[in-house]
């Protein structure tokens, strides 16, 4: 038995998918306008609401770093705003014919951008992903059914209540952007079979949440974020340029998935990379776990188990290992990577070009650090995740990833003989 | 516990599919055409192990259709090494790379067209699929996984055998081409789980079989061929090029999916148009079922029921209805429709683009047969099914279909500040 509130969400979000997919951009970018300024004119109304999760998660006695991500501030608010603005500048794909051509009987043929329809995202405790995936999804003409955490229930409320309210007051219809109030387990269970009303399911979370989805659900599933990232240091490298990368991808910012989780050091310099780079990553609190060889140079780490070097940290802790060469990296990366993002340091011609033939990732980088695997830093403007699957869309998914397309076909009385 | 064959056949496929998409385009059109030749040369075979499947399948009493469908003569095979050398004259996708920009660090970032991986197909009756879909796989670079019926276990493993040898002869890899040879359903629902081996599904098929694919599969599936397909005639459509558009949608190749399976009319030249187009229809055998309106047209017609205008009957059957006007034929359309394709005729501009708009299917058609939804018709030389699904890929799936892509970055250095 589905539950109610999924079957009439459902149903609504179908009737509004299609007049949506009929929208104009200026009334979208209308929309996404009143969104913004409404989350900023009722931000004390949020705050407040924000306030109760708060509390309930300081009782539960949750972690920092989760309290951190649940908070909301005037500051945030204002991103949010900000960012729903920025999308309105982002190009419309929907209806943009990318291929046309004219076939030998003299039908043309068009190949039409189109939004997905109906898009279910399930997500963790950052209330900022009901804005953002909001907007995302109504400026490329979708609607979408947000199904958020308990933990962020009275804030994912409050917000989807005001910008649903904005993008009634514009005209266009209650069922475009709707929260799931119900934030039981079996609600969630329902919505992964609910192939009736989503077109597509995008989980936002972590590793936890990801493979529930994709386990479960019978719904399309664009899996996201999990990122094992590996930089793999060759043996004639610029070995700053490598200490540089390395640093980078590791402490810019360790909680997201394109940071770096391993390094990978080939042996004939690792005597005279790893004392120093070890060095720098201690400086900045980097624990290291690694692989004896690894060890032989940075005696005071810990010795890194398998499971470490499957492990996505998310966190200020870095595994190495010493490869005997090339193809021993390659394997590695095989084996322990989850095709997001993998990077080579290398002054090495054919080696820097068999890497990014070789590697089966959604980024693969030569001197550059994985940190740019981002929507923004692609020029995408936005994104609604990182597609670590290779069906439909790869990396960084900005607006054309939430789109599908159609065939228009024009003729003037064609029939096959 | 997953069967061992599944096992093996899995990691052998994920092995080949590592090399297969490093693999020059020489190599793999040497290897389709290895494929072409070695079935010609080895027809007999093929012939008696087919008569095997035959003799089977008329003890069962199966219908003349299916023992159509399951019969290979001279010909036919001399067809599916035909398709084969088709499919070596084809642009191999792999390794283009459709945009490559420089962003303001100075990465330069280019989107690589790749192979999916693994591709399993779960198919039915139809021996000349085994060689389609695995000169298709190939030919993008994909290892590929075929599960055919048991009724036709003796041809299809005549057939694995002999293209697999040719590929392995050729120098690539022995888990390039494997078909399951246990047809027992257990199997089958163990390979739709098969996310550790399993790139993609394709099931080609009937509509049971695509649907319990979708409904059990954790594997990414591309949903294929169900074609529930209208012909719309407005009230001010040339009523020559109608009739010539409905017969030739209806009656060409009915057991099609993209076959026409009702025919919508408007009110105002029902009349007008229903009882000839209803006399050439009947002269070409075609039974129609109507609604109350058109029966009053075509007196000696069936009823038509609900269940007729859900029903692609894939046969010389034509549901009917009257519709006041072109929002009623939309409606209709978007309550029984498949969003296979969907075709129009009209003189008005205004409809016309507003029918290619608003519906939502692969291929949407002003004035033209809906049988052109076909690979061949499209100009894309051969296809592996057509995607009534919008993620991914929608409408005849070609090559490019079958690949998805990577982002190269290369940089110098870049690190994110």
């Amino acid at each position: 038995m589905i539950s109610q509130e999924l079957i009439d969400k459902g149903s609504l979000a179908k009737e509004a998918a299609y007049i949506l997919g009929l929208t104009s951009t200026e009334l979208k970018n209308k929309a996404l306008e009143k969104m913004a300024d409404d989350l900023e004119a009722r931000c004390t109304e949020i705050l407040a609401a924000n306030t109760l999760d708060m509390e309930k998660a300081k009782d539960k006695e949750l972690s920092k770093a989760f309290l951190d991500r649940l908070l909301l501030t005037e500051k945030r608010v204002k991103d949010m705003a900000e960012g729903l603005r920025a999308i309105v500048k982002l190009n419309d794909p929907i209806g943009e014919v990318e291929n046309m051509w004219t076939t030998s009987h003299g039908l043309q043929i068009g190949k039409m951008r189109v939004p997905l329809g109906v898009i279910g995202i399930i997500y963790e405790a950052r209330p900022n992903v009901t804005v953002d995936a909001a907007g995302l999804c109504l400026k490329s003409g979708n609607a979408v059914i947000l199904r958020g955490s308990s933990d962020a229930i009275n804030s994912n409320q409050k917000i989807a209540e005001i910008i649903s309210k904005s993008v009634e007051d514009i005209g266009l219809p209650k069922g475009s952007i709707q929260l799931i109030e119900d934030t039981g387990r079996e609600v969630a269970n329902q919505m992964l079979k609910l192939n009736k009303y989503l077109d597509v399911l995008i989980p936002r979370g972590g590793a936890g949440l990801i493979q529930a989805v994709v386990e479960n659900a019978t719904v399309p599933v664009i899996e996201t974020g999990v990122g094992n990232c590996h930089v793999y240091v060759e043996s004639d490298a610029d070995l700053k340029m490598a200490e540089k990368i390395i640093v980078n991808a590791k402490t810019h910012r360790p909680g997201v998935c394109n940071a770096a989780e391993t390094l990978l050091v080939h042996k004939d310099i690792a005597e005279e990379f790893l004392p120093s780079v070890a060095e720098k990553l201690r400086e900045l609190d980097v624990e290291l776990r690694c692989c004896p060889e690894a060890r032989k140079l940075i005696p005071e780490s810990k010795e890194a188990t398998e499971e470490d070097f499957a492990t996505e940290f998310l966190d200020l802790i870095l595994a190495i290992k010493v490869v005997d060469n090339f193809e021993e990296a390659l394997h590695h990366i095989r084996r322990y990577g989850t095709k997001h993002s993998e990077a080579i340091v290398t002054n090495d011609y054919k080696k820097a070009r068999l890497f990014q033939q070789a590697i089966d990732a959604a980024a693969v980088y030569v001197n550059a650090s994985t940190r740019f695997t981002d929507g923004f830093q692609f020029g995408y403007g936005a994104e609604i995740g990182i597609s670590t699957q290779k069906l439909h869309a790869r990396g960084p998914m900005g607006l054309k990833e939430l789109t599908s397309y159609k065939y228009i076909i024009m003729g003037d009385g064609q029939i096959r003989e």
